[in-house]
């Protein structure tokens, strides 16, 4: 019960819903006959990562009703329970008493709802001359740190630029997850110098797993460039297996949760914490 | 005033107190006459880092009676004055009411105190056939995070294993601390894997410069390696130069402090901290 197979699918989103749900359902059935246990999606897995579209692929989601007030969420619950696999949900748009969330749910494998985290650190950028963007315009911020239970222990999930935020990521460690994933739409130009180095100090930091799945470059789309590379680190810090591109991939990747209490024994980090700084 | 000059001294200690002091002094001069003007000394440049020296080495300072309690930091602060540099002086054991600390002075160019920060995290490892060491078997530990101000602004130090904290690091940046020192007898097995990384990633969290000063392998002491590669980060988490070994060595490097600002600027991350999380 301490090895878990994790299926990281690089999925590129395109402008039609329909497509990227059908197309989500596909890989994410390729994932499970690879034997992928529980499976992750990109952030905004549904819906191109751009302020034109957010609103209008958005679901006002009733958790007691998903069949009839989440397309999304309705497939993938289906798919969880038929194939047996979790799914971490990438994120969704979701439409909330009139506040838009960056939201992601956790599905266990009888496709029940078992964790559902809304982004609390909102991605501003302003890079002149190549790179502006503020999701904060568009979104109202989370305000819980969330982890779910799983038949392998405790997890958690943060969204894209709360990798950046270690006090959130060492709640979730505190709170005893064993792996954090972290959907994501990183940008290339930010992704080149701190992507691999975020998933490798948010793990040595907090000695655990961290799970990386950036959405896939669509070729159709040229101003929706991602910087892709999804990944898997050790509690180490060691990168297991990364994709060494943007292109559409499916990362099967095994881990061993014993290295945790191994790592946390020889270099005991997390135990030395002061909580009264 | 935004550019300053800094001599990071990756010196070799020895298990002559008055020798390592002598040495100490002759690297000082050099670093000064090169421009430098704030150097820094390593952890423990006074005593071989080993349990066996750390009692006999050791200091109990009067902060009022210097000249006749401290042989360390009389010869810094005439130094600091003389040369009129600023000087992080690495760590000193330092004796108080029958405790033991690991404690860093910065002294500035008059040679007054400034700052005095007894290492809050003990380095414990137990790593089996390779290396085993407990800090906390000898020394007690401080509890306060400690900024100074200097004619560039503030800056803080840490010592060694404190860089594997963030929530030390994020308080320091919080007060506004534009650079981080961090004196360290780093250990070569975990060195390889995490100095760089550590070093990036507090440096990115926080959007500070850090400064990395790690003794030098001492040829005549076998069995005391460490890891050396003493660096400077910048805001980005770019390496700004790292001496490439752990030979003794001075680097010199010119840091713009205007580099803060503009990273801050660019991408959002210490203003988006949550503190209510």
């Amino acid at each position: 019960m301490n090895k878990i197979k994790v299926g990281i699918i690089q999925m590129a989103v395109g402008i039609s819903k329909k497509a990227n749900l059908s197309h989500a359902a596909e890989l994410i059935k390729k994932a499970a006959k690879e034997g992928g246990e529980i499976l992750v999606l990109p952030e905004m897995f549904v819906c191109p990562y751009s302020k034109k579209y957010f609103r209008d692929f958005s679901e006002e989601i009733d958790e007691n009703n998903i069949e009839d007030t989440s397309e999304s969420l309705k497939l993938l619950t289906n798919l969880a329970r038929e194939l047996k696999v979790y799914i971490i949900c990438g994120s969704i748009p979701e439409m909330h008493n009139g506040n838009l969330y960056n939201t992601s749910y956790a599905l266990n494998d009888s496709g029940a709802m078992i964790g559902k985290y809304r982004k609390i650190h909102l991605f501003n950028i302003n890079i002149k001359n190549k790179v502006s963007f503020r999701e904060s315009d568009t979104f109202a911020c989370g305000d819980k740190a969330v982890t779910f239970d799983t038949k392998w222990g405790k997890m958690g999930t943060v969204i894209c630029f709360d990798i950046r935020f270690n006090e959130l990521i060492r709640e979730l460690a505190l709170d005893d997850a064993k792996i954090v994933f972290v959907p994501a739409v990183f940008n290339p130009l930010t992704g080149k110098d701190h992507w691999d180095l975020l998933f490798r100090s948010r793990a040595v930091d907090n000695q655990i797993f961290t799970i990386g799945c950036c959405s896939a470059r669509n070729p159709d789309l040229i101003k929706y460039t991602t910087y892709g590379h999804s990944l898997a680190v050790n509690p180490w810090g060691n990168i297991i297996e990364q994709i060494p591109n943007n292109d559409e991939d499916i990362l099967m990747v095994q881990l061993d949760l014993d290295e945790i209490d191994s790592v946390r024994q020889q270099l005991p980090v997390l135990s030395s914490i002061k909580k009264d700084l």
